[in-house]
């Protein structure tokens, strides 16, 4: 260890080392995915069909050898926000977190795809605004409460009626439904498969498919 | 909203959907990145060459068509860490959530890069352990403390001789150095693209390259 902060004379050759730094950019690494990243964000009720959908979405994307990655309870719940419970606090630093991962993957050049009830508009603007314009695609899984009750695939609605859980989202918590969703899927009856050819036009059109 | 959990009944059609889900695994989605996904977890002291040294990784990689992305303090400590601060609980807490990210990244099929201090040998077997056999690469950039002290790039070791900065690594807190690195990048005078050729042979060797 050395005594004085002038130690550095007695190491003249490290100064002869040229740091260059190479920053890969955004773009570099999304060019050479031939895409354009984004975050599709789905939202709606527990049991509209968001998870569902995002998984047959992310399957006709890999099928085009797109680059994607779906972040989901299963995979956040258990480790980044391990530790987080439901209070209004961390429920908003859970959807925190996960926009600002989003981001990063986004920034790596990859299409995200996000399935989380996300019940508050304010939150979802959050997630909006960290990214840059066009980067966020709001997909509003508009399947109704009853509907979204009567498969409860989890038995949540049930459990909710019985006040066995408090704060669930369409039962004693508001859902706030997106304004201007880019994307929106309203018809419950529709088979998955074309819920996520919406969501995968959508994607052409804009351009999202081939940058 | 219905009254009762039996309002299903009256949305039969609903029933009729078939849910398949289709699940991407993390094989597939490494395998049309023609790559192994790991984690090149790089530690060192500060000024040590970690940053420079995971980006010239990054660009030769992104030259050989990889796919990478680098965590480091730039994109972590302003968003996804923003509010931890440097107390014990927050920098064990720093490193989890980094950990946890880095083990997304792998699951997407990326090579992730990571620049952090790290000094403490606990916090880089806890991120080892997160992920499966062979996919933590601890890259040891073991430049002496009199060298890292004499480059001083963000004049941190300055401060923290004259004592403003408290807890600085090598200074007034401990660098566990690690045991048995995959990578031990020795010598202070080696070039850049040296050191950065050093990390890809290790990669070219093992695989990682052409899975």
């Amino acid at each position: 260890m050395p005594n004085n902060p002038t130690s550095n004379i007695q190491h003249p050759t490290s100064e002869n080392i040229v740091w260059h730094d190479h920053h890969v950019s955004k773009a570099e690494r999304a060019q050479i995915k031939q895409q354009k990243p984004c975050i599709l964000w789905f939202t709606g009720l527990s049991g509209s069909g968001k998870s569902t959908i995002a998984n047959a979405v992310e399957a006709a994307l890999l099928a085009q050898k797109k680059h994607t990655y779906l972040l989901d309870g299963d995979n956040i719940r258990m480790g980044l926000n391990k530790g987080l419970g439901f209070s209004d606090e961390d429920r908003v630093e859970n959807l925190r977190r996960i926009g600002e991962v989003a981001k990063l993957f986004v920034d790596a050049g990859i299409i995200v795809l996000t399935a989380f009830i996300s019940p508050f508009r304010s939150e979802r603007q959050r997630v909006r605004e960290l990214v840059d314009e066009g980067e966020f695609i709001e997909v509003f899984v508009d399947t109704p409460l009853e509907v979204c009750e009567s498969r409860d695939p989890k038995g949540l609605y049930k459990k909710a009626r019985a006040g066995e859980i408090s704060d669930f989202t369409g039962i004693d918590s508001p859902y706030e439904a997106p304004e201007f969703p880019e994307i929106h899927i309203r018809n419950d009856r529709l088979p998955i498969e074309e819920a996520a050819a919406q969501v995968l036009d959508h994607l052409e059109k804009k351009g999202y498919l081939n940058a």
